[in-house]
């Protein structure tokens, strides 16, 4: 027999260290969300196809999902996104539950995608939805709680930008100002989503693929020459009613002192997706990774799809690949906090095995972490495997201390050793030492 | 479009009430697998089918396996357990680390399973193995933290009981005494796995179709009549040598405290699985519940699957569902704990709006989980809001607390109020008040 040490193509085995480093992301993203009471949900891994057809088309589907029929003749897929999962639960209870709705999650996802930087078949997202808010209110404090996310592991604005755009305003410049038709608008905001991927000849084939007139060519050029909210402001003086929720958005977060992460941006638009009003993608400012870590919006017809009247929502999700990309070329994990070093603790002769396991069992009753060494260890042995695994406390019981029924705390920064009866040991007792 | 609101069979929609109990449970499992220094790791979410098909054979994979061909032709199965991605992973790296190595996960898994309770097609199963351990450490250190882990929910020996069983023992019973054959050795063990689960015209059908001669029969009748330890070293008398492990697990678990959670039981022998040493369940006492919380044993030869030399391991697998139904079943769940209320923040006046929000800001850089009311709401209003959902402190901001720029504290129970200033919000305001 000869199986295969390797994961599936674009999984990953995420051993202890990278394991370690996910679960301190989640923590985060729990912490955070629970700081703004948001609350947790999940649903289940494998979906009726229908669902995703429903919401995103076949386009999608045939691309991207992982789908296959089941023993009992359901055509199921494992979820590639979280929206679908979450509108279908919403739909289930959001006439029961005071506005707004709240809730997050943390669920894996899977995406046949070619496997590069950043981009897995499989990944987390964590996913932050509020439902039935006061208009703009869901808008700000879904980004005041991306902020926070990100500033918690010390990020700041010389490392990350939210670049937003409102999709009513798109609507607005491509049916008023380009009169151009639903096929074009939706051609337009493809080509939009994907006009900073493509080099400058695919752009100019796409564009006259749509199309438009020399007129709508150079207004449509010009819009994308705005480079931020104030030019947005001067383009569209004369319809200030055009900007109102955006610009309420902005003085909100100018009073909370965010203002300094967030700029407007005609390039965000969201792709084919279904958001309605405000949409948002927060980019890494690294010049060697500059990528979109996290993307959402508003939108308000998902509930359609179950024979729902529509609920106003805003959404975002994301990756945990990115945001760790993001973390690590900053240079803002804290491996200090991430491996936080236990107790060891050793025994120098046979016979202080049983006491030695004891001695371990009352740490652990009193929340200290503990490894154990479960054979005797010569102290410089000992000394030196904590050492390599960044271990500052070492417990040592040799004959001696098993004849005195006593036991050695060790300080290996200071040097200095203590010693201590099984009854007195209690919790936080290392801190003194 | 009318899309079903209802989750994929066997699937669970989590709630927010619902999730946040599921996160206090995985919480606790990570908490405990950490006071034992064990590590955490994830494999993917798909894997070869030729991992399980070399470890559990074809009968499985046909009857409890979701698995389809991909886009590249591969066949792949959802992981229904995590031991052979475990396996696979350890394989990699066993070479370099040091021993035991201790590792956990909490994955997601999915089986087919005619739902039931505490059998659902998908759920999560908290993982842990040692590899490479002493011969009969690995095993006690895993019952203390499996031990340790229900004892922390407030569960003891009224509540819970540990079977345990060593393979080497049955091997020997069943080669040694019954001198049956390995195909009749392999009914033997199917058919004590489940003789707890058939009738008793079931078991006479199924035992004459093993063909035993009736001195054999007797022999195990009265092998499957022994109800303990003590039962098993009269029968045993003059073998002792064959107790020796078992009998030193024992010795360990009085020494510790914790041998009155642990029992000797013939009919635990983890049916087909590739146990070779001490098995175990745990079972809830429960007359309604009486059903095994979790299995786990020792397991020596699944490295071979990849080419590699026997590791000696021992691992157990404890389900969410059955964790829960068995905390539920003894009322050991603490809702106080899993839902801390928040600090509830509104405003009775709009003029108020933009002042409550940096109120909120405050307190949550100070790490107060915050609930925000977003639209203005008379105080008795919020006193209800805040009483229904179990909140003790409600931030009240009125024309007079907005004007003395001031705002106010209420704590519900005391009926008292405390008025602050936005520079005063600091950690832990609440707790003098």
């Amino acid at each position: 027999m000869n199986l295969s040490k390797k994961p599936y193509k674009g999984c990953r085995d995420l051993f202890p260290p990278e394991k370690l480093r996910q679960d301190y992301l989640f923590q985060r993203m729990r912490q955070t969300a629970q700081l703004f009471h948001y609350q947790p949900y999940d649903g289940p891994l494998l979906e009726d196809i229908e669902l995703y057809r429903a919401k995103s088309g076949e386009e999608l589907i045939g691309e991207q999902v992982y789908d296959f029929i089941d023993r009992g003749q359901r055509h199921v897929a494992i979820r590639p996104e979280m929206t679908p999962s979450l509108a279908r639960m919403i739909a289930q209870v959001h006439r029961e539950l005071p506005k707004p709705i709240r809730w997050y999650s943390i669920p894996n996802l899977m995406r046949y995608e070619r496997p590069q930087r950043g981009r897995l078949r499989e990944h987390w997202q964590f996913n932050c939805d509020i439902f039935g808010a006061p208009a703009g209110e869901g808008e700000l404090e879904l980004l005041q709680l991306l902020i926070h996310l990100l500033e918690s592991f010390g990020a700041g604005q010389e490392h990350f930008e939210i670049k937003i755009n409102d999709r009513r305003l798109m609507e607005n410049f491509f049916k008023q100002k380009l009169k151009i038709n639903n096929e074009q608008t939706g051609q337009l905001y493809r080509f939009v989503d994907r006009y900073q991927k493509i080099t400058h000849d695919q752009r100019e084939q796409q564009l006259a693929a749509i199309q438009l007139s020399e007129e709508q060519k150079d207004l449509f050029n010009a819009f994308l020459e705005i480079k931020n909210f104030t030019e947005l402001q001067l383009y569209f003086q004369n319809e200030n009613e055009l900007l109102v929720d955006i610009q309420q958005l902005m003085e909100n977060l100018q009073s909370l002192n965010l203002a300094q992460y967030v700029e407007y941006d005609p390039f965000i638009v969201r792709g084919l997706d279904y958001y309605t009003g405000l949409v948002f993608e927060v980019f890494d400012k690294h010049p060697e990774n500059r990528r979109a870590l996290c993307g959402g919006g508003a939108y308000d017809n998902l509930l359609a799809l179950f024979n729902e009247k529509p609920l106003n929502a805003v959404g975002f999700g994301l990756g945990d690949v990115t945001l760790k990309d993001f973390l690590l070329t900053h240079q803002l994990l804290d491996e200090k906090e991430i491996h936080k070093p236990p107790l060891l603790i050793t025994f120098q002769d046979q016979i202080a095995h049983l006491y030695a396991k004891k001695i371990c069992q009352a740490f652990r009753s009193n929340d200290q972490q503990c490894e154990f060494l479960m054979t005797p260890i010569k102290i410089n042995k000992a000394f030196d495997y904590a050492q390599k695994k960044n271990i500052h406390f070492v417990v040592l019981i040799g004959q001696d201390e098993f004849n005195n029924a006593q036991f050695q705390i060790r300080n290996l920064e200071k040097r200095e050793s203590s010693y201590f009866q099984l009854k007195e040991i209690k919790a936080n007792l290392l801190e003194g030492l």
